[in-house]
């Protein structure tokens, strides 16, 4: 039996599978005719109007038709690289392995930003952006993962004001991938950047993979610009349009308003194995071992001096523990071959228990 | 009312929603922990079980692990296109404008082989290949659609015969959109290209928008050779994988063995319509409208000396008449620009008469 510690899945516990099976019916029966139909490249208006209510609650207020509906927030995150161009990119690091991925699939660098246990550091930020005004292609975009992954710090109040600050004194957007907004553990989610941005220069990415089901591939974009409408024609060039049928499912999830009581429930769950996790690396893990607290989100990043994470993760393996080296995170795997994401969020409380178990044996054998 | 006689979108009629429904039903009930979690970039492997089975009708046999699952077969096509470099690419002319579109987003240029009643004119294919091949980097890829978009005729077998001999002989790959392959009408559906494939050349691409549902996006590419796993990374840089609970809807209703009666009914239907449309035409259009016999698929590509066919399309809408101009199916508008798509798979029976003989007054006062 395996003990997945590696990717950040839901627990299927969360799953409102009877929600679901109610509205498939009642679809399929009162409208099938168009649910599975064909759809608009950018999604179903009344999709998108259900979304625009639903990231009120983030403080976003944003019309319908500025919403563009995506396989995923993976898909979000390749279509706005589509704007990217070489030497114009910024992005905190650590961060989610999928825009790693799409920046070395585009052949792109970006300017790694990096986090301290309040967030990406935006002072350092702030000195690459005077520097390199005065000798290279100004920044463009930067991208941030406020309830962070791998680290699940939470962006501080401070540094988000800072980095709006500089958006607009340096003239970047800002792509914020919310998809743990919801996930906070300790104190209320804070508000999303995009809820600060008067300015329009927040691209605000989010998902239903993390509150509703990964399987239906529901993301959006929330954007105010024009570049919304490109994005939707080269996501017509693409796949033309995500699922009718996912897209309705997740429409009337949030028309009956019965969302909401799943991200508490979902909270609380991912909570206690929270607390289980970090319960478990204080009595399992060696000392020499630091993993970061996690405020919210799925994941901690743990580090030791020395430590070899691809070798760590292979023979964690072989111990029937699944773990994610950290070079994913970083843009120079030199970077992160010293630390390992854990994810608590998919695994049982005794799985959990069990696994960080393992993972400490093995680290103190590795030692 | 507006009679939609432009996009080739399936009759809802043919939809099976009430086995959809069944098919939700057991998936939410029995395993919903799989059907609403992620799956692999590649797709399911149960799924691609069913699939490779499926397409044994189509005299195609290749392995599930040789078939990737994506959205549709836009995007399909979109995937493959990462494999093209410039001059490298023909494609029959008129073809599927998606695929036409793919081709202008990528800024690639494709050598337009032209459509006689019979297919793709091979012949003049062999002599652009023999002229290449003293001048240029070689042909490496053929797009073609053999039930076509948007003409309705169907590919003869001697000109499959010739392009599959061609691609031996000068080495290049086929890309065979196989979406309109079970409908013909006036006699059983010819095997495939992939069917006469003995060398693992052709991109097998089709999709279950025709059969099952457009708005479920279940397409696929089927392909032995090790680029298949290369478009499978690529594809997981883009959005990692189909909905999980669409894939696995399409996997129990290919299970279950119901498609083969849904297509045979499918088929019934269009062939309906597809003969009100010749009849309709016959009686409504002026005789210097020349339309094709639609043997297969969903079209007609009909041509009037000095027709403008943007004019026409937007006069037509006015009268409540929605037809697609031929521009959109050309690589060079100006070769499309005497020609219209006439789609008779969505209409009503009423409506297709009623569009077509709007059609036929308009055309008769254009002249």
């Amino acid at each position: 039996m395996l003990i997945n510690l590696g990717g950040g899945l839901p627990d299927p516990k969360t799953f409102p599978w009877e929600e679901v099976g109610r509205i498939v019916d009642a679809l399929l029966r009162d409208r099938a005719d168009q649910a599975l139909q064909y759809a608009d490249v950018e999604g179903l208006e009344e999709v998108r109007r259900e979304i625009s209510r639903f990231i009120y609650r983030r403080g976003v207020s944003i019309n319908p038709d500025q919403i563009l509906i995506t396989g995923g927030a993976k898909e979000a995150i390749f279509l706005i690289s589509e704007l990217f161009s070489q030497n114009t990119v910024a992005s905190e690091e650590p961060t989610f392995q999928g825009f790693i991925g799409t920046m070395s699939f585009r052949g792109l660098r970006a300017y790694p930003i990096p986090w301290d246990e309040r967030g990406p550091m935006t002072e350092v930020l702030e000195r690459k952006l005077k520097a390199l005004k005065m000798w290279a292609d100004p920044i463009k975009y930067f991208y941030v993962v406020p309830v962070h992954n791998p680290t699940g710090r939470v962006m501080s109040m401070e540094r988000r004001k800072h980095l709006m600050e500089l958006a607009t004194d340096f003239d970047f957007q800002v792509i914020e991938d919310d998809i743990y907004g919801f996930f906070t553990y300790d104190s209320p989610p804070e508000l999303s950047l995009k809820s600060m941005d008067k300015e329009g220069r927040v691209f605000y990415i989010s998902s239903f993979s993390k509150i509703i089901s990964p399987g239906l591939r529901i993301g959006f974009i929330a954007y105010e610009g024009r570049e919304i409408e490109k994005l939707a024609s080269i996501k017509g060039e693409i796949n033309h349009q995500v699922s009718t049928l996912d897209q309705l499912i997740v429409g009337e999830m949030l028309g009956r308003g019965i969302v909401d009581s799943i991200i508490e429930n979902s909270r609380l769950l991912y909570k206690k194995k929270r607390n289980i996790t970090v319960d478990s690396i204080e009595e399992y893990f060696p000392s020499t071992t630091g993993c970061t607290y996690p405020e919210g989100g799925f994941f901690a990043l743990c580090r030791g001096e020395g430590l070899n994470s691809s070798s760590l993760a292979v023979e964690a393996m072989r111990r029937g523990v699944r773990i994610l080296p950290g070079e994913k995170f970083f843009f120079s795997a030199e970077s992160g071959k010293n630390s390992f994401r854990l994810s608590f969020s998919y695994p049982t409380e005794e799985e959990l228990v069990e696994g960080i178990k393992v993972l400490g044996s093995l680290l103190k054998e590795v030692k």
